[in-house]
């Protein structure tokens, strides 16, 4: 028997660097495959999430195409709180709208008393992924499934204005205006956000990913004093449960450190700053312990090949500031991505040799 | 005769402290103003623009009200492509929509071929405008005016896009896919820009604040070779007409001291960084020569007084920190904004003693 070694990507979570660089990319699941358009021709997106077998082979597709290192659950930040019988709908070419936006502090009151009852959707789907990327401690090589859910502040952002926002003003006014309310609403949110990444590990989940869409739309005082503690809540479950954290929002080059410290093992960078500066931001004396995640820039991937490659060289050489890295894009997947360029940049970062 | 004392934005923009804080607002002409609802519910957007009468009345609506120090003429970013008889128009809810997104290089030298011929709409609406808010060097008081314009990222991110978009992904492509067409693009806009301000000028605008409404969405390397340069042009077109300059973009706080050494006199900041940061950030070596202008958070704006109160005086502590600083939001007014709370707050920043 030879000595068992992990994936690249759960090892470069444990701030080690593996013989091949882990490479995945947000929304890889998603649009930019037509294997996904054919499915999504017949189901709304909110119906497939909550299909076990549907949300399962839509997960499964990137894998199988791109061969990356990493699966991610295929659902939406709000499927926890359609889950809790708020109501919610993805409108397409839109994004999520609510039936009730919350104005008053009688409206938090009466979100706050929906709970969901039944993750079984989600922990099915999971497993039913899972049998398909392999079991961890047998001899076959097996891909990690990343768990997935959105930030307190961004579910809050979503839910005060009701849909989706440049500004955010509803949910960054309510936090001055009525902190008590806005306190509630995010313990509230921590909560459901805690419940389905404990779903998605207790179906075999191995890692999970906290997506804090919009918190680079906060001043560093706000994210620090009415946000981030309620996403440590979130990642404190994942860790209760053993899994390693990705931390992760775009333009938020202000507040890395914060998001650090709130307890992830990698921080998920954009495309705005490089990651060596990342590194540094984050570092404050535990420098050579951080696993940072990104940031190949999507506007890149319409580009000629040779324009792609200078830019992922050059994230790949950046990213060698840190202890280690996971390489992804510095956002989700484009819709109009070929998905063929996706495969040949997983193909370059593998044989990448720094 | 009493010693002739110079309005006191205009003091500030010379980055010297005069005896009052001077205040106005981006987007202060616009939706928060019952009268200026009441003018556009006859009459789009684009019309409202290019008619003189109109243009100069809107402008001039919120000095009346809120006895603010500045107004800014009455515009938007698109009016000089819509001038130079690009295919655009304004669409409610949406923005501006362009008949042709540019896919090509031919579809850049296509556009590039356009040429204002007529800016007489423009020069006259300030003239108008300019009438009402007094003129420079009499006994009367006289109310500063502000040219308005786009900056040259933030127009081709609306062209080759075609329309309104969260990351910009087309222009910030083309700038590396195809820098030559990307070039002969920039400095196209860079002459319209140009243009669009000079005719402001010559009606009696006294300064020009320069709108890079995306440039956040920019990497600083992007920022600085593909896009820096050409508001420069910009900037030194108002130089060369005596007018001194603001430069403005909201997510900036990585770019600002690049967006300074465009030649910018005083640098808008948005509502995710202090303004004594800001001014750290943009000094080197020229600390006590900046003039900020900001950064009162627009989601402040429905909180109870109390809130915004400490809000503000925040602000303006923070400022101090700069030679000199002309009070603003972090963004523009928006729509469901008590007109009350904004004169409430310019009454009170009038008052404010430090």
């Amino acid at each position: 028997m030879t000595a068992y070694t992990q994936p690249p990507f759960i090892e470069a979570l444990k701030a080690t660097r593996p013989k091949t660089l882990p490479i995945w990319f947000m929304r890889q699941a998603g649009r930019s495959l037509p294997e996904y358009r054919t499915i999504r021709d017949n189901v709304a997106m909110l119906d497939a999430c909550l299909d076990p077998e549907v949300a399962a082979e839509i997960t499964c597709q990137p894998v199988r195409r791109h061969k990356v290192d990493a699966a991610i659950f295929f659902s939406d930040i709000v499927v926890p709180l359609k889950l809790a019988g708020v109501d919610v709908d993805i409108v397409p070419g839109k994004g999520p709208v609510f039936g009730q936006p919350l104005k008053t502090a009688d409206d938090v009151k009466a979100l706050v008393e929906h709970e969901i009852d039944d993750l079984y959707a989600i922990t099915s789907g999971v497993q039913q992924a899972v049998m398909e990327l392999g079991i961890p401690g047998g001899d076959e090589p097996w891909t990690p499934l990343i768990a997935f859910a959105g930030a307190p502040f961004t579910m809050a952002a979503y839910l005060v204005d009701g849909k989706p926002t440049r500004d955010h003003l509803g949910a960054r006014a309510m936090m001055h205006a009525d902190p008590q309310s806005w306190d509630t609403l995010m313990d509230w949110c921590a909560t459901l956000a805690s419940q389905f990444i404990v779903a998605q590990l207790q179906g075999g989940a191995k890692a999970v990913q906290l997506f804090d869409s919009w918190a680079g739309s906060l001043s560093r005082d706000d994210y620090q004093k009415n946000c981030a503690p309620f996403s440590g809540l979130v990642l404190d479950t994942a860790h209760a449960h053993g899994a390693p954290t990705i931390h992760f929002g775009t333009g938020t080059g202000e507040i890395l450190d914060i998001m650090r410290d709130c307890g992830a093992e990698c921080i998920g960078v954009d495309h705005r700053i490089t990651l060596a500066q990342a590194v540094k931001r984050v570092s404050h004396g535990m420098g050579d312990s951080i696993c940072v995640q990104g940031n190949i820039d999507p506007a890149i991937l319409t580009c000629p090949w040779s324009v792609i490659e200078r830019h992922v060289d050059s994230v790949l050489r950046s990213g060698q500031q840190a202890a280690a890295h996971i390489v992804n894009l510095g956002h989700g997947v484009p819709p109009n991505t070929d998905p063929e360029v996706l495969t040949r940049i997983v193909e370059y970062v593998h044989a990448w040799q720094g």
